[in-house]
């Protein structure tokens, strides 16, 4: 018997012209110049202000094995790992799970409160991907971001499948998702709308 | 009484990266190099390899009382009129109304079978719309592309609704939508999942 091993999924909202944030992200606005607060007020409506008719999407994004994501989604911090930053998300991070962070900084794992535990990466993707493997079990590892972690992901071949909120704005500007990926062939596997959001879930064939 | 006034509308299949055609247009492959024929036949397989449950779309997209669209979606002819070129869809385009080609270079209208006429306009976008709104009555004027001209009217501020059919293929390159558009507020006010497409209509209100 061999083991059940999870898929690679990443889960992400995009603007209806793809920008996962604005321009000019900075400590204060993570989420650039998106026309709200500085932080995806206006991307992520649809998980706060219609919680119940997105209930499963929500579920879905935590519910993975282990985490992974970028230095500059984990936080301001570049360079050296010179200030005491443990994330956007406070003493108990809603990933409950471990996050596995890429940086060319070592710097020893971070226990949170709830589960979480940060492990920093410092010997890439792959690497990072087959440490998330391996603590996820048969549970799935999540590429929670940002848009150019996932395109990295995307352009290796890595993601299995993409799961995509697609929410009623354009930015015009920012990061984009699939910037600089190569040509993608998907299987449209799911897709939901609700009312102010479009949930689309596609397979990655190649 | 004031007379109802019809709307300004877009209708376009994107990739899920946002692209309306392939880079490398030219005239043996109008949609360039998209992986497939040339013609679009991946963009566009929703519309032929499953038309039954893509009827609605497809019909709402045959029913604009005025059709506006590009120079170069109307062909390859750069410059003045020096060939005899009627339009990609041969002498009965499914059209049906009035089209007004955008152009720097004057030329007749040109009456085609099936109750399709080409108007030539040189005098820009605007007077495009004016005399397609003159010309549909209270029908709907649709901006039918290509990714270039729906962007200049986008950014215009000149159309009211936008229906996207987003396919699940990437392209990385070549004319994509809302290229160089200022920020949009957008209102979904339609979307419907088909087997392998999903259709999102926004209205645009700022």
């Amino acid at each position: 018997m061999t083991k059940r091993m999870g898929r690679v999924t990443a889960d992400i909202t995009i603007t209806a012209d793809g920008y996962v944030a604005g321009p000019n992200q900075t400590e204060e606005r993570p989420f650039g110049d998106d026309g709200g607060d500085g932080w995806g007020d206006r991307l992520h409506a649809w998980m706060f202000e219609t919680p119940e008719e997105n209930r499963a999407e929500v579920e879905q994004m935590t519910a993975p094995g282990a985490v992974i994501m970028g230095r500059n989604m984990f936080g301001p911090v570049r360079g050296e790992w010179n200030r005491d930053w443990k994330g956007w998300w406070g003493d108990n991070p809603p990933f409950h799970a471990p996050v596995f962070v890429l940086t060319h900084y070592p710097r020893d794992q971070q226990p949170m409160d709830g589960g979480t535990t940060y492990h920093f990466v410092t010997d890439g993707l792959e690497s990072a991907l087959k440490q998330a493997r391996e603590a996820a079990g048969d549970g799935d590892v999540m590429i929670q971001g940002g848009a150019n972690t996932i395109n990295q992901y995307l352009a290796a071949g890595l993601i299995d499948e993409l799961r995509l909120h697609i929410v009623p704005i354009t930015l015009g500007a920012g990061a984009r998702l699939f910037d600089g990926v190569p040509p993608l062939n998907l299987e449209q596997v799911e897709s939901r709308a609700a009312s102010s959001v479009a949930h689309v879930t596609y397979r990655v064939l190649s």
